[in-house]
């Protein structure tokens, strides 16, 4: 058995996230069912990243083990005219034997999108969050500053959550802005659930004036989930790359 | 009456097209609907440029008479409030007494986006076309320039056409590369039918070699509608901006 990797770009708005479920499209489910129509014959899919429903990525990796010879630039190409135009394989390539996409990764990075202006936009409509109120920059980069290194992540996930260490290192964070767009970049060696976007709605608190830096920096200690802000809407986050 | 003056922006992929049609849902269709909701009163709109189902725009601009005496910003807000996401009031103003965005235009700009790679885009899918296979840039530059100046635009529009006159005054004809894609702007006095995709589709045979760039600048001195290329699909092209 040799193992191949996948590089994945798919726009989440009308996927029921990631993982494979009865009865719902789902972005496993999808490529799931084209590889095993391009290879006649059943696949196990690990990824870097489980996203959820309406997110979004730009470099998604999945890898699957297979017995199959083909060649892998014709297997991409089969899987793009086989797939739906909201998901599409970027690239594939053979990997090493033991080669996992979830286990192997040390890290992701994720960008979430937040257009800052008064006027709604008609092509970020299910790309960024719409925000209208003032925000201040310098407050979000502070926040960002404050992400940097370790911290316990408990209050940026669902308590209900099944982890057993609730420690994440954090390599990047920073906030870019692109014309009306600000974007949040943050790498990591894991996230939790809704980690990312209970940050972003956390941050969006501090920037609009509604909670103080100190606050916020004092959640990443370990406080319990209802001491942070909401979970900001999944249609602004993007799953950017894996680094292996 | 005064004339009030709406900067436009729409994702034309749910809309037949600006024209407002019985049982159809079109961009004026649905701009008419939300201004008497917000007005109270009935208005007839004038528009720098018709666009057809699956166009886009940018900077699409319209206007009407009224004696609604209201807050242009204040009107532009309610207006966002009342319309669906995929189409958005960037400005409102009040215009001169006979403004017409239709006749006072002096020249429209448009931007036809051609996403030139071998892995199509999830999020390009509705927002460009997808050309897979090799294209020459200095071809297409040299098409562009040939465009320039005033030219009898007969092959590039449906023969049915209802035109008078068939030249038309070329401003502006370049192609620009963002990364992965090309774009080709175009400016002009007025545009008839499918003007630009048959000029972009025309341009596309060249660029991949199938036509002479001899025969592209033959074809912009009153050739037959038969002899040029084909209609290239509409969600490539964006009503970029109005000039007046």
């Amino acid at each position: 058995m040799s193992v191949l990797k996948l590089l994945l770009e798919y726009d989440g708005s009308e996927f029921s996230g990631w993982a494979a479920q009865p009865g719902l499209r789902t972005v496993e489910g999808e490529l799931q069912r084209a590889l095993e129509t391009a290879l006649r014959a059943p696949v196990e899919l690990s990824v870097a990243g489980r996203t959820d429903t309406g997110v979004h990525a730009w470099g998604q990796v999945a890898s699957f083990q297979t017995d199959a010879e083909v060649d892998p630039d014709q297997l991409a190409h089969s899987l793009n005219g086989i797939l739906h135009t909201d998901v599409a394989v970027r690239g594939a390539n053979w990997a090493g034997d033991n080669f996992n996409a979830r286990h192997d990764a040390l890290s992701r990075t994720y960008c979430y999108r937040v257009l800052a202006r008064r006027v709604p936009s008609p092509f970020e409509r299910r790309r960024a969050l719409w925000w209208q109120r003032p925000l201040d920059g310098e407050a979000l980069e502070a926040c960002a500053g404050a992400l940097r290194g370790t911290h316990d992540f408990t209050a940026f996930t669902p308590t209900q959550t099944e982890h057993v260490r609730f420690e994440r290192d954090v390599m990047r964070a920073e906030w870019r802005r692109q014309a009306d767009v600000l974007e949040f970049w943050i790498e990591a060696d894991t996230f939790m659930r809704h980690m990312v976007r209970v940050l972003v709605g956390t941050m969006l608190d501090v920037a609009a004036g509604r909670r103080s830096m100190d606050d916020f920096a004092r959640l990443l200690d370990g406080a319990p989930r209802s001491e942070a802000g909401e979970t900001a809407e999944p249609h602004g986050l993007y799953l950017a790359s894996v680094r292996y």
